[in-house]
């Protein structure tokens, strides 16, 4: 007698799509907006992306489920009402491609002045031929040297630039920095780059990690791009360095987000924000598919889960 | 008896600090504002950077001279006045990475929508979150495919994306590309790239290269990034594409250029443009002062000079 088959519910058809071809699937596609007829049968549950679901919403009615796996590399928000038994898994990695490559255009919009140039073009404007700024020959510092962090380095690595990385303990390099320099370095250093981009976890460690202690050993006219989470670096702070024109800032992540209309970091110079987009891109689309299609085959395989980050007790939130 | 010191002009005080510890090697600071009291002995002289000086006034005096050493990598301009048995060196390589650098730079704002968050940002706008476009498994075709195309290609490399390389005549490819097209397939190429990089030389072959019938060759929503020179592309066919949302493009290079202030390719969606800064940045500096101190090390040993383009024959212009 066959075994019964995985049933495993997707937001959208596409997801099914790529598992199509799997044997021993049996895929159905629920948006989650109402209660699915075979919810009783799923055991991987896939979340749509950029939810507002609620776990103990979703998971009604679903007695065999044994994972969620959700879209985003965030899942803190969910912890609390992961059903008994069942494994959250995130999104890790789905949105590094686009997230690091946001890094990157944060970095050269506001190096070689593409705001500016935004506003002369509405302005009809073509600017006199004077010798500018480049990327070329800075020293980049990537503070927050996980998969996306490292991603970020390898995006830097052909601008003839001088990489240097710092994670929370010091650890030895890679084939893109010689060494990982530990967080507690981190005054150091800054005073010797031109970059810094900011990409670590928040956490209590993190949290206005970039103050106004911090920001000040930062040299003149240096940038900070902030791809991270808006709370890692101190606003005020940060709009004074800015505001005095002594630092530029390139910001995906503002605290508070979403940034108020009357906020002064929208006008202040030398700031360029783009309002969280991060990982946002249709770039995750085919690595979203790529995981669910290896979280399948973990389950059917019996193997471990992938990016299995929670799996609820008896006692509740 | 020792031989006679090697006499070099250059243009600024930090060209001279970088030659300093060279032996037989005699420096002068001379901007060309006047004539220089020891012009009969100089036999090498380093043109000022963004200069209007014609070589027929430069020259007027220079006896012993052997070489003009531009900063430019562009050089029609000077070949008319080129002094009989006079050898012109052009700054090929100088400006590779500033201009590769803005490629990455233009396409990345484009495709990440920087343009339209600085129009929202100067709003105070925080845009809501949608699934957006982002640079990771694009198509990137780069035509043109010497030291700068590389440069442009070494830099997408790590962006997760597909590279092509077109050049004049097809070839074996590289670290980068498996392969080199020749330019008689770019017809057949273009439909098959999100973002195509221009980065060829002006020439009559490449005069019009993107006129309607290779823009119309472009898939809807491509990105067209010209770093090479503006009269590369068709202006009225490449206008028609944008204005009509087909296509998008980002403009280091016009034509006409400077783009008058009444010019419709300003206000035409989806078009951004710099004023050709590509390579007139800091990044140029190190590198030049690098050219001049290995081209008077070729005269010190008599060997080839590096990037001569032209010797100034008894004829004249």
């Amino acid at each position: 007698m066959a075994a019964a088959p995985l049933v495993v519910s997707v937001p959208e058809i596409e997801y099914a799509e790529a598992l199509a071809d799997l044997d021993g699937v049996d895929t159905v596609v629920w948006d989650m907006s109402e209660p699915h007829p075979r919810g009783a049968e799923i055991r991987l549950t896939v979340m749509p992306y950029m939810t507002r679901l609620r776990l103990a919403d979703v998971a009604v009615g679903l007695d065999a489920l044994e994972v969620v796996q959700l879209q985003s590399a965030g899942y803190e928000q969910f912890l609390p009402e992961v059903p008994e038994g069942v494994t959250l898994c995130n999104a890790a990695g789905v949105h590094d491609a686009s997230t690091a490559e946001l890094a990157l255009a944060l970095t050269l919009a506001s190096v070689r002045e593409i705001p500016k140039f935004v506003v002369s073009q509405a302005g009809s404007t073509w600017e006199p031929l004077i010798l500018r700024s480049a990327l070329a020959d800075s020293r980049v510092l990537v503070v927050g040297y996980g998969q996306i962090g490292r991603a970020v380095a390898r995006r830097f690595a052909p601008f003839e630039v001088a990489l240097t990385a710092v994670a929370s303990r010091a650890r030895d390099g890679d084939d893109l920095v010689p060494h990982v320099h530990g967080i507690d370095e981190l005054p150091d250093l800054l005073p010797h780059h031109e970059v810094v981009v900011v990409i670590v976890p928040l956490s209590e460690a993190t949290r206005g990690l970039f103050d106004a202690d911090m920001l000040g050993r930062m040299p003149d006219g240096a940038v900070l791009v902030n791809v991270a989470r808006g709370p890692v670096v101190d606003t005020d702070a940060l709009l004074a360095e800015c505001a005095s024109g002594r630092l530029r800032a390139a910001l995906d992540v503002t605290d508070p987000e979403p940034l108020p209309a009357d906020h002064a970091l929208w006008t202040t110079p030398g700031v360029l924000i783009t309002p969280h987009i991060g990982g946002a891109t249709q770039a995750m689309r085919p690595r979203a598919k790529a995981l669910v299609r290896r979280q399948v085959e973990a389950m059917l395989a019996g193997g471990p889960l992938v990016n299995a980050v929670a799996t609820g007790g008896t006692a509740g939130g």
